[in-house]
C-alpha cells in the first residue's frame, strides 16, 4: 500500500510567519501523498478580540455563536487556509484548500448541548454546555480525497465542516485530521502526525525533555486519572486512539521541526 | 458544444441573506455546466471598518495594502465563499470554493503603480496610484476547470489570485469571471453573465427601465465619451468585450432576479 502522511498543524506555528515557512518547507519535502490539516484558534481569538467579540473556551474547545462562526469561517477558511495554500504553491506543492462543504468532503451534525465533566471544564462541578455552531463529523469522503491525491493534489483542510442544510460548522482540527486519516485508511498506509509547539506529550508541561515515547489506550486512562494528561490534550489523544482503531497505522504527536524524524510520542492501541 | 454559464454576482446580492438565497436557488436551476464568481467588496469594506482599517477606492477599485489584503483574503476566501458553498450544497449543487491559488487555477502578477485618468479617479487631474497587493491575471487553467465541470463539480470562485511566490493578490471579480469564461471557451459554448443590483447597463442610473439592450465596442466608446457609462462600469464592459474577442459567445449584464431570462444588456463585438 502506498504511504500517505496526514499532518495536523496548529497553535503558534500557523500564526508565526517564520515557523510556518519552516514547517511548509519541511512538509513540501515529505515524499508520497500528503494532507495538511490546520488549526488557527489563536488567530481566531485575536481577530474576535479586534472585533469586540469575546471568546469562551470550555475544555479546550471554542463556544461558537453566530458571530464567532463568522470569525472562524473567515479566519480558518480564508486567512489561514489561503495563506498556507499560496505558500505551498510557491514550494511546488499543488495545494487545494478545502472545508468540509467543498465538494461535500466532510459533513457533520451540530452538537447538542452536552454535559462537560468538572475536570475537563475546569469548574468545581459538571456543567451543561451549548457549544453552538460546532459540528461532530458524520462522514468524510475518503474516495474523493483519494482521487485528488492520486492526481497529485495536496488537500489543505480547514477546521470547518457543514451540515448539508447550508450552515458551516466549527469543527475541532484534531478531529478533522483523525477523520481524514480514517477515511483514507482503506486506500493508503496512513501515518497521522499531530504537529504542535511541544516536542510530544509531556510528563511535565514545562520540560520539553519529558516526552512520553509511547501511549496506548490503557496507559492513556492512567495518565488522565493521574492528572498528567489534561485539558486540550485529552480529545487529541482520544481522536488518535479512535484513528488507530479505524485502521490508521500510526499516530505521532511531535514538534513541527521534528517532522519526518522518529521523535515525539507514538500512539497505538 | 456543451453549454456553460459563468455567472458573476457581487454587490448587495452577496451581502443580503435573502437575496443571496434567492439567487442561489435560481443558480441551482440553471441547466448544464456552471461556474459562480462572487465579489464581496461591501462586506470587505464593512469588515475593514470594524477593524479600524480605512478603505481607499480609486476608479471603483480597492487599494490593497498588507492589512487590507488580510481583510479581503478572509472575507472573500472565507466568509463569503464558504457561505455560498455551504448554501449551494444544501441546494444539491456540488460546489467547490476556489481562489486562484487553489490547484494553481489562476495566477496573476502584482500590478505596478499606474497612471489613472482624472475621469476614472474622479480627480481634477490624472494621478499615479499604487493599488498594492492587486493582481492582473496572467493565466487561468481552463483544462483543470473543464475537468472539474465534467465531473459534476461547480467551481465557486473568490476574487483572489496568487503570484506563485507565496502571496495572495486581490483581483477584480469581473476580471476573474471574464478570464474564467475565456479559459473555458475552447471547451464549452460559454455565456458570461454579470449579475448585479441594477437591471442592466442604464442610460439613467436612477431609472431601472432605461436599460441599454445592446452594447458593442463602438457604442461603448461613445457611451464613455458622452459620460453615460462611467466609474466601475467601465472595466466591467472592457472585460466583457475582451471576453467576446477571446471566444466567449455572449456577455449579459442583468439583475439577479432575471437570471435565465432574455433580459438586461447583451454585449458583443
Amino acid at each position: 500500500m502506498e504511504k500517505l502522511t496526514v499532518i495536523k498543524v496548529g497553535g503558534k506555528i500557523v500564526e508565526d510567519a517564520q515557523s510556518l515557512d519552516w514547517l511548509l518547507g519541511g512538509f513540501a519535502n515529505i515524499p508520497g501523498g500528503k494532507v495538511l490539516v490546520h488549526g488557527g484558534g489563536r488567530s481566531a481569538t485575536k481577530m474576535a478580540a479586534s472585533l469586540g467579540i469575546e471568546t469562551t473556551m470550555v475544555g479546550g474547545r471554542r463556544v461558537t455563536d453566530e458571530q464567532m462562526l463568522k470569525v472562524v469561517t473567515m479566519v480558518y477558511g480564508g486567512l489561514v487556509n489561503k495563506n498556507i495554500v499560496a505558500k505551498l504553491q510557491s514550494h511546488g506543492v499543488n495545494a487545494l484548500g478545502l472545508t468540509g462543504a467543498d465538494m461535500d468532503v466532510m459533513r457533520s451534525v451540530r452538537r447538542k448541548p452536552v454535559m462537560v465533566k468538572a475536570e475537563v471544564a475546569g469548574t468545581d462541578h459538571d456543567i451543561q454546555v451549548d457549544y453552538g455552531f460546532v459540528g461532530d463529523v458524520e462522514r468524510c469522503d475518503g474516495q474523493l480525497l483519494s482521487m485528488l491525491l492520486e492526481n497529485g493534489i495536496v488537500p489543505v483542510m480547514a477546521p470547518l465542516t457543514h451540515d448539508g442544510s447550508g450552515n458551516m460548522l466549527n469543527t475541532n482540527a484534531d478531529t478533522i485530521a483523525a477523520e481524514t486519516a480514517k477515511a483514507l485508511a482503506p486506500f493508503f498506509d496512513v501515518t497521522l502526525v499531530y504537529c504542535f509547539e511541544k516536542a510530544g506529550v509531556l510528563m511535565d508541561e514545562h520540560d520539553d525533555d519529558s516526552v512520553i515515547p509511547q501511549i496506548n489506550a490503557e496507559s492513556f486512562r492512567q495518565f488522565v486519572s493521574d492528572g498528567v494528561i489534561s485539558g486540550g490534550m485529552i480529545p487529541k489523544i482520544e481522536n488518535a486512539l479512535n484513528a488507530c482503531k479505524a485502521g490508521v497505522s500510526r499516530v505521532v504527536i511531535t514538534k513541527a521541526d521534528q517532522i519526518g524524524q522518529d521523535a515525539g510520542t507514538v500512539i497505538s492501541l
